[in-house]
């Protein structure tokens, strides 16, 4: 998916909003916006929002020499997603059909975000989970290629959300023989890099694959040959969030399964849905 | 006033804005935001907002072919706020004091703004406006110097508020012998120019000034050298609306009242008041 106009304006936004984040001062900020501004006019319409926010984080961090600039974000963010683990595991046993129910608490865990939206309520989320449906429903033929699947990619997305991940992954791995969980190269916002997974349930549960990628999405241009290979050899790809979507959607010739909620116009418009809309969406290009 | 790192954002979310009031193709606008991105990046903290404006909206003129992109508005906005002028000399009938009321008047018409604030509702404004109090209320020292007073420049602000102020300036008149209505230069967002006024009562109540400026504010960097010595040499400036402001606090070395409604956080912190607040605020450097 290619940017729109509104893109470079969300991404100066979030710039703004991390310079007060961050504490910075007035100089620091200035030169900042200044120095995020010149990125941003370099690029035209033929890009995907998150290569245009990669090349923005990694200026930020240089300038303000801070590597990571939401690790405490990200760690606070793993323990409360752990704190709901239990509760939404014991729904899942009353369930008629886990695995549907696995990918609502999956995409629940997609409110977490701090790029776009600067706050979220994970518990308000979890709550209402349950009752909404999907638009774009293509459950059914996710549970088709499921049956005949021996291996699933599993694009992860952010810091938090990997807790919810690993409720879906565990009903899948009673399916499936071999599952990969993808993470980012490197620091970027608050999404899920292979340190992040440090000592948490996703290291056993599946193989976790550092995907290389500097960008908050999986961008082919940017992976790592095996994670590339994996990827286009999978029997299924999950791509969680955002982020992925915007990386893969019409961009990537193979088929996807788009597990994510709607957080913004741009891609609202892209996917044909609205915004706060939680989509299951297959897509074949 | 110098601008602060929220100022860059605004003067984005402006420019995001003008590309869909203008209904500009994803193109075009991708190249208005690529360029007004280019501009931003070269200002840091030791310019005023205005200043900045004034390059952008210049650029935008340029890149699109309009020269006056809110020349539909500010005729409407004149035409509405001529439908308000007499319910508004009425109420002045039964006042107590018809100057401190008429101030009252010609702030409640800065309310009509395109820049920072999209949409504005006159009505609501007008019929609440005789129950505010202002924000550092020197209206005192205002009177005291009216009453000495031969000469005032007043500075205008924005299309429609200019008839706002025909009413306060009417009052005025019956006091001080001469009155300058200072103009923007040339169009900029919907601020009023010269050729704006024509027709209006404004020419025969005040001697109408082309200030020169081609900024969103009386910035006296680019002012003409007749208006810069009728600023010096008035007995009492009044400054109207959020630009002037922007302009001359701090930076103009006289004493100047300043009358407008503050509609953002950044001139609220300016000013020591509230978004939303009116102010009469007098000031000697």
């Amino acid at each position: 998916m290619k940017i729109s106009r509104e893109c470079y304006l969300c991404i100066y936004t979030q710039t703004l909003n991390l310079t007060k984040r961050l504490n910075l001062d007035e100089e620091k900020a200035s030169e900042i916006l200044r120095g995020v501004a010149k990125i941003i006019s370099k690029y035209s319409l033929d890009v995907t929002p998150p290569e245009i926010a990669a090349e923005v984080y990694e200026f930020i961090s240089e300038t303000t020499g801070i590597e990571d600039p939401f690790s405490k974000e990200k760690e606070a963010a793993v323990k409360e997603a752990l704190r709901f683990k239990n509760i939404l595991e014991k729904r899942l046993e009353n369930s008629e059909d886990r695995i549907f129910d696995a990918c609502k608490i999956a995409v629940a865990g997609n409110v977490i975000d701090l790029g776009v939206n600067q706050e979220y309520d994970l518990k308000k989320e979890i709550e209402s989970i349950f009752e909404i449906d999907f638009k774009h429903n293509d459950y059914d033929e996710f549970k088709n290629r499921l049956d005949k699947a021996q291996s699933i990619v599993y694009l992860g997305d952010n810091a938090g959300e990997n807790v919810f991940d690993e409720v879906l992954i565990s009903e899948l791995k009673k399916k499936v023989k071999k599952i990969y969980y993808f993470t980012r190269g490197k620091p970027i916002i608050n999404d899920i890099t292979l340190r992040d997974l440090d000592g948490l349930e996703i290291m056993r549960l599946a193989e976790v694959v550092d995907s290389g990628v500097p960008t908050p999405g999986f961008h082919l241009k940017f992976a790592g040959e095996n994670a590339k290979q994996l990827f286009y050899e999978a029997d299924i790809v999950i791509s969680k969030g955002m982020g992925n979507f915007e990386c893969l959607f019409g961009e990537c010739q193979r088929e996807v399964f788009y597990l994510f909620k709607v957080k913004c116009e741009v891609v609202a418009r892209a996917c044909k849905a609205g915004v706060g809309d939680y989509v299951f969406l297959k897509n074949d290009k």
